[in-house]
């Protein structure tokens, strides 16, 4: 394969798409404490109705509306209350027109009630005489029985993001163990003779492993694990070892830096040296983060990332984060904010361009310059709050222009 | 104090700051892989530079870069290569005027080279003659000693959101521990006759206690941790004694559903009963959420939260989140997206209201309707994107009108 034989980010990720969408990520069963942020492996389908009664919504009087009409603040009717439905506990007994039970937020209403009205548009004079001030209509201050959710219906889908919403189905269906994707297992490895990690003693010409770190911390994020990570020097069989363990441990094995000229045909004949299908790609057409490798290994994706903190990253969230996303299912929006451009943005024609944004507010609105920084800094990085894509068909942005920013 | 004697929002936060301000949360120090998402709980200052030696940013030919003006593509100027830096190691010697030492990217620059020419404007004739094809200008190519970081700089401040860039700056200063606030600590009650766990049997008239594990979910989320949470029955000394257990053991006790009709007398009274500041306020202007108790005892912060689900979660996020960013300083910018309004949404007069709304994307724009159900369904929050917010002195919003939606 040619070096640098760039292809579009569309097309990287339909070659990832049809290398690994069937790839199977194991599942397993967790609790519902532990499953924030997981991904459904299976539909939940509920057995029950949520509620599993007709229930109030208001502190008041379970009623048969009827009884209710014509009722006025200056000609109220008057009902007889029979009694008090208490909290947590079945509606006993049921009313006849004319009755009325009291009824509590969140009580059972009796089953032939047909409305609750609510205590402010009632007044009860002695024990059992109750004053209605105005009408209500069927269904008032009701939740029916399924209302909520129903017995048999697909209470949350395969692929949803366990989020807040979901943990509260999950809670209200009485589910305290759900069967979730097991976090994808990403295998590290940092290549480069200059790179020392952060417990090894500093001298001139090394410098610190950020990449593996950076990694770690949005794998983390996205709800994935790091086995292990690990560095390695410039040398075919040292790689080859680690890309092996990698491969065996891992779902994703990762090479960061490993794209660079130095190292680019090692991580190649690596890739190549497993019998799979090797190299799928080399070369994106992207900005930063074009020296990137694509490839595979018995059944496993294989990235070489390139050197550059920022590159990197980019490279990570735009080909690794949207594989994850689409093969599990994930539509959960991704964290931006609209913005005004204070420069112009140049782009690189038929690339696609990512620009690293600082963001201000000034009355609710927010205005995004770029950070400006060398290759390779990570203050480029640190001082940003987020992205600006800049498409491979676009011009660049003219300063004053409302964009999108993906926030880090 | 007056029931039902309502506050706003700002004056809520207000009166929080003002009682909690000096809270002191704990410190620990922390290994920077379990660092993500902490704060700072003190500036982190460099000790060295980064990077601590001048660095080339592309392969090529460190040069005095006088040596280079005047050389065009056809009539080049010889230079003589003396050597190579190799990667991770101290460039040997420096060069004099006519020389270059071939630098790879990454690599260290002889002390006196004051540039790099890319190896493209470059050729090597033989091992020693070097033909340049390009003038470059003083330190292209290059990052200097200290650019990316200067010692003695403030690198990070207290306060920071351990973000991506904040993991990456700590790796370049070979950080490997981190001193970072104790996560908050919250003790959840959730109050009701009616409320069973997800382990206990379901009967008519009992519901399932959906918000404590929303809350528990919405904790972990802000990095937080939930040190235990249980349910009691509406019963004054029950309630006195876990309340106690929850000021002994957390930073925050929540009493979910502990500020409806049938237990806010209890919770008032529990409160009151610590001899400390008792009460703060009884009712906030908020839509939905307005019967919140906020309270101290033995110094601690005690939230009476509404009973529904989706009320709940609206007071966490605009009192307890916004009290915990404001106090440990974070900064960090609230997940959201901005929408076109497909229907008018009804404001509260004098109320901060709060719409859940389920959000559509239609090329690159986000479309926000507002999520329908009946009050405390727990499916109108998880058919639900997002929130909008409608301040106090707004009149509604109109359809078609561009607002943010906050994410869940």
């Amino acid at each position: 394969m040619d070096f640098f034989n760039v292809v579009t980010i569309d097309k990287a990720n339909e070659i990832i798409m049809n290398n690994f969408f069937d790839y199977k990520f194991e599942v397993e069963i967790v609790d519902i404490l532990d499953a924030a942020n997981r991904i459904l492996a299976e539909d939940v389908i509920s057995d029950i109705n949520v509620p599993d009664f007709n229930r109030s919504t208001v502190d008041g009087y379970s009623i048969i509306v009827e009884d209710s009409h014509g009722a006025t603040g200056s000609i109220p009717t008057i009902l007889t209350k029979i009694g008090e439905v208490r909290m947590g506990e079945r509606a006993q007994g049921d009313i006849i027109t004319g009755q009325a039970m009291y009824t509590p937020t969140g009580g059972m209403i009796p089953s032939n009630a047909s409305g609750v009205i609510m205590i402010e548009n009632t007044e009860l004079m002695d024990d059992e005489t109750l004053l209605i001030y105005k009408p209500i209509s069927n269904g008032e201050n009701m939740v029916f029985r399924g209302d909520d959710i129903k017995k048999g219906q697909v209470a949350l889908r395969k692929g949803r993001k366990i989020d807040l919403g979901a943990i509260g189905v999950l809670a209200s269906l009485g589910i305290s163990k759900v069967k979730v994707f097991k976090k994808p297992k990403f295998y590290i490895i940092s290549t480069g003779d200059e790179i020392i990690d952060l417990d090894e003693k500093a001298s001139l010409g090394k410098i610190r492993d950020i990449n593996s770190y950076a990694l770690y911390s949005m794998i983390e994020k996205m709800g994935c694990q790091v086995v292990d990570r690990t560095i390695v020097k410039d040398d075919y069989d040292l790689l080859r070892l680690e890309v092996e363990k990698g491969v065996d441990l891992a779902d994703i094995v990762l090479l960061s830096g490993g794209s660079s000229v130095g190292t680019r045909d090692y991580t190649e004949k690596v890739i190549a040296s497993f019998g799979s299908k090797g190299v799928l790609l080399h070369g994106l057409a992207i900005k930063p983060g074009k020296p990137t490798i694509i490839g595979e290994a018995n059944g496993k994706l294989i990235v070489g990332l390139p050197g550059h903190p920022v590159s990197s990253i980019i490279v990570f969230k735009t080909i690794i984060e949207e594989y994850l996303r689409q093969k599990l299912g994930n539509t959960e929006i991704l964290p931006q904010v609209k913005a005004i451009t204070e420069y112009n943005f140049p782009s690189s024609p038929g690339k696609r361009t990512y620009h690293m944004v600082q963001l201000r507010e000034e009355d609710g609105t927010y205005h995004a310059s770029p950070s400006f920084g060398k290759s390779g800094m990570i203050t480029l990085l640190s001082k940003s709050q987020g992205y600006i894509v800049i498409k491979e068909h676009e011009e660049g942005i003219n300063k004053g222009e409302e964009r999108v920013v993906y926030l880090l």
